[in-house]
Formats: structure tokens, C-alpha cells, sequence
């Protein structure tokens, strides 16, 4: 088996704790699975009428990621309630015609925030964005890392072993998602 | 009475039935009502380094008039079922430290869609966002312009008289509103 | 291919516009797949203290039929913007362990009201309790029957062609989801 | 000041958690306010038809209740990510024409449960719902009472500091927002 998965991490700050939380995931994927994270923070905010002269370059990247990747993990802080105007600022451009690109694609979510609900807020939001655009998200686990500040340490390794626990089951239910899918 | 409005769009696009239904907002506001829109366009993506070397110009320019604002009207379309990214990274810069200027101001909603559903969803989301920021949306009217391309004339003119009066009653009810929580 | 589907109506109304939508999916099955309606308006409401000495008989059947059922659609109004209570109370006995009945059941969504939106915030709302109840929800079609008063005829029969016809595709997608989560 | 609020408990187990929650908030009023519990249990499944040959008498007592409150206070666990249909079932009922009982009744919402979101999921659903049927919710505090196992001693008082000083807050902001919105 061989399985691409492209992230989409919705915080552009250098020591996000989500950054963090995806390289734990990269660590933890399954065999033969590789994660690979799209660069949203060089995208330009969302404008129909430059959608319609051509897509940007950075945009036509992301969308061609997307397409091509057996799958998408979503790893996002929470703002205000919801979902970051930055990560929700990606799914606007990348799911535009001609040939929507996140069609059909298996999704898994996973959050990092300092305070207690772990992001929980934002991937409710998310998941019913994935309705339109067509995700097909797993339902389980939710991975929902609170009090972030103390799982990880000074050199940014997640340390939380029931977090790393989470995260690495999330990852072999995606890969067994995505392959039942593809059925 | 002399009551600021401050208007978020949330769609970029030059013809966009959202800046054609603020343009109906302005010429529907109550006497003594100013509906000024803020240029969200401007923005950078969020990212909190940034934020915490300083706040760019831009930035500071929406921060200032959203504190100086009696009121907020949200105009926005909805996109993939949720708030477009472009207004819910204003948001995000309007949200933050050291003060922040959405907290305890009155606010309204209105949108419109070529959709049969006229924003629903977006409108849902963004309250829920104006629990934590700690906005005082109105309940009612809700204001949601389904079938837009028929609402409007090729002049851009709103000419559906049902939404005409939704919208006075919207800012009929925000000015009452806004009035009530001043007191 | 013999497919057994559980129905759960939200309406208790002898002439509900749910009712006769149901009655429709029946006729629109396609070749092979049944679809018989649980009886949720006999159950009493939820009690944990009832549920730890034993569920009532009413719950009991309940529990079975969704057991039994290779797969669930719900036929739901909106009451105040979500789910009706009697279709919640139904979920919430049909949840609880030991073992727990809706795990894993793929499942569909459709609702008829006389209102606009065609009882989209109640179905947004059922698809986040799936999330917890580990249903597998199609994304599409969305069954959202507005208008309800003028969808039917004198006699009950749903008339309007496109909802007819949305209807027969949820239900032969969810047939080719059953199948595929089954593989 | 005499200020009545009458609360709607989600829950009917002896022992529930948010049973006791609310005698706390009974203890934590401020001066003048008197908090009385609904009882909910006692209703039937909504069911239209009921409604039109007139109310049973416990519905109109529940009717009563709610249109003689100054205030109401929810306080509520969270059933399968959602609110309980026990107190969906209650809302129903109290929602129904002819006149509205809830209609611009100041809210607040409090929950308590044994996992980590202390009922975060619930609370938002309510929130929807209180834009239809015209509750002026509280933005803040929010009370999520999480880990209710640990904050509750074996007499059933509240023992969790945290959370009591949260609910007396929130009964202070209840009180204030219940005067501002009689001016």
C-alpha cells in the first residue's frame, strides 16, 4: 500500500502547535502512508473574479495537491468558534470548478488548542462544510488536543501519550477508510 | 439620533449581489443611520506572528472602525455551507488582543445567494462565532435572499419588494436594538 | 439484493407532510430495498433511571428494528430549528448500551416543511448527532422538501416532479452506499 | 428587585448531575432572584394534532410557567452531541401558537457532564434554537461543568470552586441582562 495524504493546516504562526501536531502525525502514520502538507498561507483571499480570468498559480498547486492525494487530514486550530479564516480561505479556492477536487476525497480532522474543548467547535463547522464539498469524513476518533501548552515540550515533540495514542489510531482508520472507499 | 454602522462584506467579487444588497441596506437605513462598508479585501492572512510584531496598517485601519461603529451588518454570501474565508479572516484580525473591538456590539445579518437556501448556513455559523466575540446579534429579521440573479435588475437595483422590506425592518430592528443595549 | 431500511419520521401528525413523504420513498425504492417505518410516538421519554433497570418493551423493539435494519432513513419536520424532540427522544434510546444499535448504519436524511428552507437546520443538526452515534450519512442528494402545502395532492401524493425525483436518487445512493460500507 | 426564573432541566434521572447543578445555582442566585425547575417529565410526545384539539393540562402548565418568568435558565446534559429530546420535547410544546410564550425571554445556559466538553455540542444547538423561537441568550459566561463526577461531593453540593464562582456569574449577567432588556 501506498497512500498520499495532504494536510491542510490551518495556522500560519511558525510554532503552531498544530504544525507540531502534524509532524507527531507524520511520525505516526501507518506504514506506507505519507503525509505531506499543502502551503495555504501563500494564497491570495478568495475573489470570484480572479477565479474566473485564471486560477493563480499558488491556487492551481493546492488544487492539484488535493487532487492528487488519496486523502486529506485537516489539522486546525479554533478562532473564534470556528473554523480559521486562513484553512476555510483554501477550501474556498480549492473547491471551484471546472473539476472540483475535493470530490469524494476520505478526510480525517485533528485539533491542537491551549484551551479545554480542543478544537472542538471548529471541527463541527468543518465537517459541515465537508457535506457541500463532498469529504467523507470519519466520524472516529475525534482528536481534539486541549490544554496544549503542556502536551508538548520544549523541542516541540508531542508528549501526551494518550494524544499520540489518538492520533495514531485516527491515521490506520483513515488508511482503512480510504482503502474501503476506493472499493 | 446618529448611528455608524460599519459594514463586513463577505465577498470580494465587483458585481457581487452582496454589494448590491448593502447598496439597498444604504439607501433603506432609518433616518440618522450611516452604513459605511470596511475593505477587507486589503487584509493579509491571519497569522498571530505577525500580530504579535504588529498589527499592518490595514489591519489597524479595520480595528479602528469597527471600535468606532455604533453597529455591525454582516453581508454575506455563504460559501461550501459556511462563512467565506475572506470574512472570517477579518474577523480574526478583529477578534484579537490587546483590546477587542467586537466585543458587546450590537449586530445584524443579511445575505444573499443564487441558492434557494440564501445563506442560511453562513448566517448560523457566523452567530455562533458572535458567541465568543461576544456580539449582540439580533434574532429577527432573518434576512436571506434566495434566487438573487432574479432580485436584482441589470442595473444592480434590488427590486424584490419583499426583501426591500426585510431589510428596512433588519435595520429598523438593529437601530432599536442597538439603542436598547446603550442604555 | 434484499435491503432492509428502517425509517424514523419525526412528525407524530396523522396527515404530516413527513408522513407522505415516507409514503413516497416507499414507492420509490428502487428494486430489492424495503422501507418500513418505526413506531417512535409510543416510547416515553427518555429516562436513565428507567433505562438502568431495563428498557420498556416500546425500547426494546425499537432497539431491534435498528439492529435489524441494513440501513436507516429519516423523515424528519424542523421544530425551532432542529430536530423535533420525539425524533431525538427515539435517538437517544436507541443509543445507549449495552451494545449500541445505530453504530455503523449507513443512513440517509430527507424532510418536507411548509417553510422555505425545507428543514435543512434540523437535518445539519441530525448529521452532527451522527457524528456521535457513528452513523455513515450520504452527503447527497439533499432531500429539503419546501413548500410542503403545495409539494402534495388532495390525496396525499407527492406531485412535484424534481422532489420525486431527488427522493428516488437519495435512495438508490444510499443502495450503493449500503453496499459499499457492507464490502 | 424580584426576579423569577424559571429553569428547564434536561435531564430525569434522581441523581442527575444537573439536577444537582441547578440546586446549586438555587443557592448561588442573587438577591431577589428566585429559580424554579419545569417539570418537564410529566409532558407527552409533541404531537400536532394533540395541540389542536387544545393542551393537555400539563403543557399549559408549562405555558404558564414560561410566560410568567422574567428569565430562563437551561440547564442541560448533552445527549449524543446534541440537546436532550427530553427538553426538545418541552421547547415544542412551549413554542406553539396561539401567543408564544418564549418569545424575548432573557436566557441562560448551564450543563454538566461527565466527559470533557461539558456539554459545549448541547449548548450550541440550543443556541440555534432560541434565534427561532426569540431567546435572548447570554453570550458569557459559559457554563460547562466537565468531569461532573469529580465536582460534586457524595451529598450532591457542588464542591468544584471554579464552577460555582462561573454560575454565580452567570446568574449576576442574567440579572443584569434580564433589567437592561425591561428598559
Amino acid at each position: 500500500m501506498d497512500m498520499q495524504v495532504l494536510a491542510l493546516v490551518g495556522s500560519l504562526r511558525r510554532g503552531s502547535y498544530n504544525k507540531l501536531a502534524l509532524r507527531a502525525a507524520q511520525e505516526l502514520a501507518p506504514p506506507g502512508m505519507t503525509i505531506e502538507a499543502a502551503d495555504i498561507g501563500v494564497l491570495p483571499l478568495y475573489n470570484d473574479d480572479v477565479r474566473t480570468e485564471g486560477y493563480p498559480p499558488e491556487v492551481q498547486t493546492l488544487r492539484e495537491r488535493v487532487r492528487a492525494a488519496d486523502a486529506l487530514l485537516f489539522v486546525t486550530p479554533e478562532y473564534n468558534y470556528s473554523v480559521p479564516g486562513v484553512l476555510k480561505n483554501a477550501i474556498d479556492w480549492a473547491s471551484r470548478p471546472p473539476e472540483q477536487p475535493l470530490d469524494g476525497k476520505p478526510a480525517a480532522i485533528m485539533g491542537a488548542s491551549t484551551g479545554r474543548l480542543g478544537t472542538a467547535r471548529a471541527q463541527y463547522h468543518l465537517r459541515q462544510i465537508g457535506v457541500f464539498v463532498n469529504l467523507h469524513f470519519l466520524n472516529r476518533p475525534e482528536v481534539m488536543i486541549a490544554g496544549a501548552a503542556k502536551a508538548f515540550d520544549a523541542s516541540g515533540r508531542l508528549t501526551d501519550e494518550g494524544a499520540r495514542k489518538l492520533i495514531a489510531d485516527l491515521l490506520a482508520a483513515l488508511r482503512d477508510w480510504t482503502l474501503q472507499l476506493k472499493k
